[in-house]
């Protein structure tokens, strides 16, 4: 039994998140029935972490375990040809047989991108939100920096999780930037790790700083939660094809 | 009753080419079905052309005769409210009475894109077509000039169309180049008017010369048919997604 890591990207619009579901595509499920065909047994495949319906990756991880002696650059080229070309496995690695996606990645990054202008090309529109309405993008880019740093997160949790009691909500934000890139804004965002529709949920934060709907304070307050605060009442939570996830680091 | 002249783009992935087909979703019947709506009487849309199945448009031209006074703004909004977001209403202007989308076009520019690498990525598989083969490129390019001037292109049209005696299948092509753009190749093609499939089976001709398949005098006799060259023995057909109308020129 040998332990491998993939590198893997996703055009996320077709799929129903990463996480398999019964009888719905996911990219997990997709993978793992390629993989089970190459091994002609079942294989369990761990990701640094699911996205959600509609989130892309341009650089997920994964690992699993395989008897099949295959040649790595061989499987690499087996899967691919099993995948859907929404899947594809850009790099294969030998890894540690403890490696943990989920456990042992240090940090990852997140982008979402924003289109402004009126018209959205057809070729975008499974990529971007589209948000063709005014914004204080000045007041937005000031404020990004501010999510920076080690955070009780509950607020920009998603409201329907589950969580129980003492589950750690802090994590640790190392940059988060808005930019205006030509006629769109990316808002990349890198941290040790983020809850459910955490990312989304900063960025309709953000959104919310944009319209004028909620200001400097406001978002800080968000930032130091009470105990009492409610899941997810930071927000609202920006729709999923805006969002990619960009790299994980280990 | 007036004249509107639309441009517009669409992805062609999920429309089975412009021309309406009965219970197939195509990119007339979506435009007739939204113009429809909104004069609350049927609209027929001509455009410059049919783009096949899977075929792309950054700029196509369509016109059509409305009853309806909505101000043009008013009606690219209204249109664009109603289409799928892979079709976008880009320019609404208004147009001669007489104006005829087909007729008075004096030249079209279409693209083909293909990609070389090995892994093609999840996001553009829609939009290239995938040759991670040997091709020798500098004779590609070197032969591409060949095709421009006037040529009887029958060797290049589809070998499944109808034509009739005495239909004219001679085009004028003013430019043909093929050009390295990073790790794909561009094919872009200037002329007055393109037969059916004749871009894809020109794409074909230059991938088998790539491919050492056919050489300077052989596509030479293929641009100087004889009359009883066989419709289409030049290609084989490239496939549609790599394919976009670029632009018309009126």
């Amino acid at each position: 039994m040998r332990r491998i890591k993939f590198t893997l990207a996703y055009d996320g619009t077709e799929f129903f998140g990463w996480q398999v579901q019964p009888n719905l595509p996911t990219v997990q499920g997709t993978l793992e029935a390629a993989l089970s065909e190459i091994e002609a047994a079942p294989v369990h495949v761990t990701a640094s972490g699911r996205t959600d319906a509609g989130v892309h990756a341009l650089a997920q991880v994964a690992a699993f375990d395989l008897n099949n002696p295959i040649p790595l650059p061989n499987l690499r080229k087996a899967v691919n040809k099993l995948l859907p070309p929404a899947i594809r496995i850009l790099k294969v690695e030998d890894a540690d047989p403890e490696f943990h996606p989920i456990r042992h990645a240090r940090s990852k990054i997140y982008e979402y991108r924003i289109y402004r202008e009126e018209i959205l090309s057809p070729f975008d529109h499974r990529y971007v939100h589209h948000h063709p309405y005014p914004l204080d993008v000045d007041t937005m880019m000031d404020l990004a920096p501010l999510i920076e740093g080690e955070h009780d997160f509950r607020a920009f949790a998603a409201s329907d999780e589950k969580y129980e009691a003492g589950e750690p909500l802090v994590r640790y934000v190392y940059t988060s930037e808005l930019r205006e890139d030509d006629d769109r804004l990316v808002y990349r965002v890198c941290g040790t790790g983020f809850l459910k529709h955490m990312v989304r949920n900063l960025v309709g934060t953000l959104l919310e700083i944009g319209k004028g709907n909620l200001h400097e304070e406001g978002l800080k307050k968000l930032l130091r939660p009470a105990p009492e605060t409610p899941f997810g009442s930071a927000g609202p939570t920006a729709p999923p094809q805006g969002l990619f996830l960009v790299s994980v680091q280990y």
